[in-house]
């Protein structure tokens, strides 16, 4: 699954039928809001902002969307948590994880993304601090996430490099015969494990 | 996920509400029928097979059923795909496999099991060959499994070994602090990757 906080080049965002509401505001500093309670409209957010980046096939957008219908059906038991980060009242990109079931405390990051033209700002960055003290906050022992090895993900792995994760392990063609799975963790509690 | 074909100790298997079609081959030499359809009761042996094997906690016996009922629900775009053994009428054994989303032709191969009583007498290798003739059928790439670590899945770990698969990688304390993943992997088609 990708994990997508940095991208270098991408499409811009295209127009877009996710509520963006402009106010007095648009003219001023903006205002960054983070939020975790997820809303019907995020659906088409979130659409919006995984396909601003150029970065991900058809299949894998859809599934983004897939985990906000699944959380806004089911809501926690879904298993899928949200934060989302607001410029102006204006979604501008997301974070997405939860517990990994049958497992000791470990948590999955799934997805993080900054829409397109809003890149460059430390969004991404700030996304990420949100999302782990969220995690920590849960009592979590230890954050996993995967990513690709190819080329076009150098980035998302320097990301992650500068925040304190750790490569776990490499599974050799996963995604495909020349791109690998690369799964980075982070170890919440001091001790063994 | 455990991945479960070989136990060498568990509870017997307990009373059943999973159908069980007795006929008069009982005391004959038992008939092996292998079917890939999945029905309705098959919730019901799933959760019986599994936990006569006294091997997995409620919570990954919730996620083998509810596998099950996704299929059942949402039909092959649930991408859970079973084949199930049955002996005498009976379902003593089953597989679920599944096309890995948003990957070039590689497969997940998410659980095995056969009833605790019916064990030892190759119903877990007959399976596995099963579901492989499938997964290539289905023009796969390579097949991955997860396991885990601690002793208890030894066993598990030196079928897969005996059937041809290698360890793709290690994720230290994934399930918990001293119970790392261990993941396994069957290249279907030469060359590269």
């Amino acid at each position: 699954m990708g994990i997508l906080p940095v991208i270098r080049h991408g499409r811009d965002a295209r127009a877009t039928d996710c509520a963006v509401h402009r106010g007095p505001t648009d003219r001023m500093k903006p205002t960054i809001h983070i939020r975790d309670q997820v809303i019907p409209t995020d659906a088409a957010c979130v659409r919006d902002i995984v396909t601003s980046t150029g970065f991900f096939t058809q299949a894998e957008i859809d599934i983004a969307v897939e985990l906000v219908e699944a959380r806004l059906a089911h809501g926690l038991a879904s298993g899928y948590e949200f934060v989302f980060v607001e410029l102006s009242g204006e979604v501008v990109g997301y974070a997405c994880y939860g517990p990994t079931p049958c497992t000791d405390r470990s948590y999955d990051f799934y997805w993080l993304a900054v829409r397109q033209v809003h890149r460059g700002r430390g969004l991404g960055g700030l996304l990420l601090k949100e999302t782990e003290q969220r995690i920590r906050t849960a009592g979590a022992r230890v954050i996993f996430l995967d990513t690709a090895s190819r080329p076009q993900y150098a980035p998302t792995r320097a990301f992650y490099d500068r925040h304190g994760y750790t490569q776990a392990a490499v599974v050799r063609a996963f995604y495909a015969a020349d791109d690998d799975k690369v799964i980075y963790t982070k170890k919440l509690v001091p001790g063994p494990g």
